[in-house]
């Protein structure tokens, strides 16, 4: 009935791991920097360019809203990975799989795939836990300035290509607070909902 | 560690059902009409009063916004039926208990009372047929109608009380579409979560 679930996630929030976990349980394929690698794969664009752009919105995007009538012409490069990305997305809903974000729900709820749609937050300071924990006490770096700096590149590449708000309650069949509720009950919640919603 | 389960619903989406059968499955009282009773017995207020004001604003309310002198020495009915409440909120929360809207989300965590807060939703075409089925075919009444205002005068009260936005993710430990989900599977869900948390 389900058989795609796509997760939406704050930075630092788990979003991620959850989501490769969940896959791993219902033994269906996961998709996150694997989107990244088929876009390697199939456009030869730089990896580092799609990681960079891939859920951001730069200033290239920004530039061709001035001209509506330059923007029927060009594409900015982000706009060519963002179509390239939604390729990849619609190819992946072929069969049941975990999706992690890309504007994933947006693109395939118009697309008319039905999907379990699931967002993952926390609030900032077990984000901030998670990071250091993660990635080690980061020198030189604010830890909170880089997550709220995460969270609103994010917001704002998803307002720039569905013109919806992210996090709006109504977009998501459940959302977790993965700081209050545990990464690994999340998993069992999810897992427990595809299993009687026959995913 | 939880002892307190909030329940945040938009008006239609069967979370009195939810929040009834979650604290009966838990063993625990379960609070919604309940607490218009204790006002009532407390106060005297007539109940169609509460009833009628106890989640909705009133032009009374609005009126004394214009002067804030005025509302340091006078109440509107509207203030003193949600203080009345309040009260019914925290005495109800010094034991484990389910509690149904009131702003007890806000008015638990402000006096630092943990709490699981849930958020049930479900889309509109769900929540009229959920209406029709539970009051039946209501003549002369636009059911679509009514629920969205009953939606947003609940709105207007919760950001009225607690300056914060309804609906807003981060203030939910676990949110649920029940129109998707189902009311039996959000029942199975939260006692699930409320287990593993040792509720």
């Amino acid at each position: 009935m389900y058989p795609v679930i796509t997760i939406s996630r704050q930075f630092g929030s788990g979003g991620h791991s959850i989501g490769e976990k969940v896959a791993k349980q219902l033994g269906i394929p996961f998709w996150d920097g694997e989107i990244v690698n088929k876009v390697v794969e199939e456009h030869g664009y730089a990896r580092e360019l799609i990681e960079e752009q891939g859920e951001t919105t730069s200033q290239a995007s920004k530039w061709f809203d001035i001209s509506a009538a330059s923007a029927m012409y060009f594409q900015s490069p982000q706009d060519e990975i963002f179509l390239a990305q939604r390729k990849v997305v619609l190819e992946a809903a072929a069969e049941p799989c975990v999706i992690v974000g890309r504007c994933s729900d947006y693109i395939l709820r118009s697309a008319e795939v039905r999907c379990l749609n699931i967002l993952i937050h926390a609030d900032l300071e077990h984000r901030v836990a998670r990071v250091l924990e993660r990635y080690g006490d980061i020198k030189d770096v604010d830890v909170k300035k880089r997550i709220l700096k995460k969270d609103k590149q994010r917001r704002t590449y998803y307002r720039y290509y569905t013109d919806q708000q992210w996090g709006a309650y109504d977009n998501y069949d459940l959302a977790l607070d993965s700081g209050v509720i545990g990464e690994d009950c999340c998993v069992h919640l999810i897992c427990e909902l595809a299993e009687k919603l026959n995913v």
